[in-house]
């Protein structure tokens, strides 16, 4: 997290952006650079830094001040971060390290080979040296990796004015001070205090008659997006972790929050959307399509595709099998797109609404019982509309056996698709899949068999009908 | 924004749970509602309290404290918040509002009959109601609707000291006071102050001195949105907003970001399933899938799947124009729904991928030009190789003619709906229609169409040559 009133700026008035920015710092000297940084938002600066051309870029991140270094790499885009810090002399990396906060740098030292963040290790001091290397054992989305361990602690024993004290002394090397948190002697944390209550406080109050006891806290262990979900939910600022021993590691401040936030929903919409899931810094969801390249956009489209194309040969399977009814009764065919694709379009429906649903936390398993009967009747309410609407071209293009054979199919197509769609999400979820593997395309797919199967089922066993009698 | 330590708990120790409390409250005793007030995150009571029975829980919202009472209604869920409100006496309810943090005794007051709303306006004190009124004059969606209006200021002639003990007596009735809001004589808004750099500063020192002047700020009339994107971007834990002559008018805090960022999802995530969109707090984003009563969803169901049948005549037409084709070589048909469902569902990936990356800034509509020549790319390898594979089912079903057919026409559908999808939510923009719009329905149907046209186009041009050979 970066002090945000460090670079405010008014962003209109920002003579730096992303595109405007390069004829000045294509020919940059020293202390324009210097006001630069001063004035300028680190956030913007990476945006402007990252549009030019790379040698220029390193040129510039050599001149300006470690700590401009440090800010402006951290909230450069993943791949344009990397690329620079390969490029970056060791000293000028290792100071502009050294000034990161600490989750910054692990995550900045894990994206470089092996043995260059090896080198640099060695260029910085024993205690951040060891800080880096205890913060990169954690797994990836775990709160331990998304945690920083510069938080502020305090005894239960201090008053409140030593703690304020104490908390304005340590401020400098602090994600925040807003909340501390109150440790015993094996680090144990049994209280957590705002500066809020803290300044409110009589000054010579003791902490531990102040605090609040037993505070929220998450495991080292515990995922990412629970994490942001619970500190969503009690609107915390910061948030603790402990580890098993329940002694106090780090803390996960909000800004990360809205990053993993963003980062699970893109997760969501891209299964949704048939694309595989990964994980790594290296993966789709942290490099972003613009920078992604097509080998791994390949990799991440191709398998589903390939899998719902042999899901599909059921489908014409299907109608294979109905040939005769088709070749008798020849319009049928017309109606094939539009009867199975209402089916797959409903079920997409059902399916989104529920993985969102699930997603976010508004339906659980224990709902789907209930769930269900609401579904079938919005499922049958909407496909009776769509049967009537159908069944008018219907009488057009084949006459009253034809649309009688359309409606009654579209009713069912619809239902079929509707709860396919809404317990697909269900069951992936009983069986610890994630729930929007259920995507629109597979969706689609599956109902598609139904929906051939149905239609043509139902037109046999009416057109049967009609001949006997 | 509730102060976040106000009612700290272990969650797994927490004795109270929306399925573990009923019994509890079912017969509740004064003593003891107030403990549990006192030892509970508002957030897990009010999820224990709407399980219970409306009468149960009116009684019990009556019997608690107006401080426990505003608490937790305000992070009840927009039905059970409602529900309850409306039964609640007027002076109970009154008191609890008068105890709400500004923007949200003006949602609960929104979420009202007007009737209602006015007569309890009358109970509360003259400075909360002009507030409410202000408040509630903001279009919905925009800054002004998401502000409160409990912001801390400061004059920039205070000493650092002075500020602090200004902001210590203020602290009870602000959202926060971690940030303060330095203006001048017409509160137009000239600069910001943390209070961790008050706390750092020497006693003596002006505020004028140390505050970043010109911060980061919105205008009332903003997109919430927006906003929630710039507060991610700079990392902020609040962002003041000015009105047109830049006077500072209100703050919107962190919390207020996660919700929006989910919300606008959400949003999109439904426009992706072909939902219909909507706004206002009666609509489907705000009650959940849960709570949405069966007409709501039919509303917001029906009208694209009734568009995409008519869509999908055009298919059949297409497959009706070349029923001579059909009739020729039967065992195309096998092919039909394997072919046109590969287009849609490329389509649908290259839609989702754009879509997202539209939505969280990741793609700007400049750059779709450089995005093209990559999808052409990464379509043509993908088609290549799905071309190869369904070439290998149609040699077995029908012969060397039909893989051949097969497998170009599986490269140009593949092409097809990858362009379609990832132009159409470009496309959409350019008209200011929401991206999300080329829903991974409507991509499908409108692929079908095209790939009905390309299969047996390319079906009858081939065989046609056969003929003539």
């Amino acid at each position: 997290m970066n002090e945000p009133l460090k670079h405010p700026i008014n962003i209109s008035a920002s003579g730096i952006s992303a595109s405007g920015g390069d004829d000045f710092l294509n020919y940059p000297d020293d202390q324009a650079l210097r006001r630069m940084c001063e004035n300028e938002h680190p956030a913007d600066l990476a945006a402007a830094f990252a549009e030019l051309e790379l040698e220029k870029a390193v040129a510039v991140f050599s001149s300006i001040t470690s700590e401009c270094c440090a800010d402006v790499l951290v909230h450069m885009d993943y791949d344009s971060q990397r690329e620079i810090a390969a490029r970056l002399p060791d000293d000028v990396l290792a100071r502009a390290i050294a000034r990161m906060s600490a989750d910054d740098r692990v995550d900045l030292i894990q994206s470089m080979p092996d043995e260059r963040g090896e080198s640099l290790l060695h260029l910085l001091a024993k205690k951040e040296r060891e800080d880096i290397r205890k913060l990169s054992a954690y797994e990836e989305d775990t709160a331990g990796a998304l945690m920083t361990s510069e938080y502020a602690t305090l005894s239960p024993y201090l008053t409140a004015r030593q703690a304020i004290d104490k908390l304005r002394l340590e401020a400098p090397d602090k994600e925040t001070i807003y909340h501390a948190y109150v440790i015993d002697s094996e680090r144990r944390l049994i209280g957590q205090i705002s500066l809020r209550a803290l300044i409110m406080a009589r000054p010579n109050t003791l902490v531990e008659d102040i605090m609040r006891r037993d505070p929220i806290r998450v495991n080292v262990h515990d995922d990412q997006e629970a994490v942001a979900r619970l500190m969503a939910r009690y609107d915390l600022l910061a948030m603790p972790v402990t580890n098993g021993n329940d002694a106090l590691v780090g803390i996960i401040t909000f800004d990360d929050v809205h990053d993993v936030i963003e980062e699970e929903a893109t997760e969501d919409f891209h299964r949704m959307g048939s694309i595989s899931a990964g994980s790594g810094p290296e993966d789709l969801v942290d490099i972003g399509l613009r920078d992604a390249g097509p080998w791994l956009l390949i990799r991440k489209r191709l398998p589903w595709l390939l899998a719902l194309v042999f899901m599909n040969i059921f489908s014409g399977a299907g109608i294979a099998y109905y040939e005769e009814t088709i070749q008798g009764t020849v319009a049928l065919v017309f109606f094939l797109p539009l009867l199975i694709g209402s089916g797959g379009n409903a079920g997409a429906q059902s399916a989104t609404l529920m993985v969102r649903a699930l997603a976010i936390g508004d339906v659980m398993m224990k709902d789907w019982f209930r769930l269900v009967g609401k579904e079938v009747a919005i499922a049958l309410c909407i496909g009776v509309c769509m049967g009537i609407a159908v069944s008018l071209i219907g009488i057009f293009r084949g006459g009253p056996d034809v649309a009688f054979i359309v409606a009654l199919a579209m009713v069912c197509v619809v239902l079929f698709g509707s709860l396919l769609g809404m317990s697909l999400p269900f069951l992936l979820t009983r069986f610890n899949m994630d729930p929007a593997t259920a995507s629109a395309p597979l969706v689609t797919s599956i109902a598609d068999i139904g929906g051939v199967v149905i239609y043509f089922g139902i037109a046999t066993w009416y057109l049967g009908l009609a001949t006997v009698v």
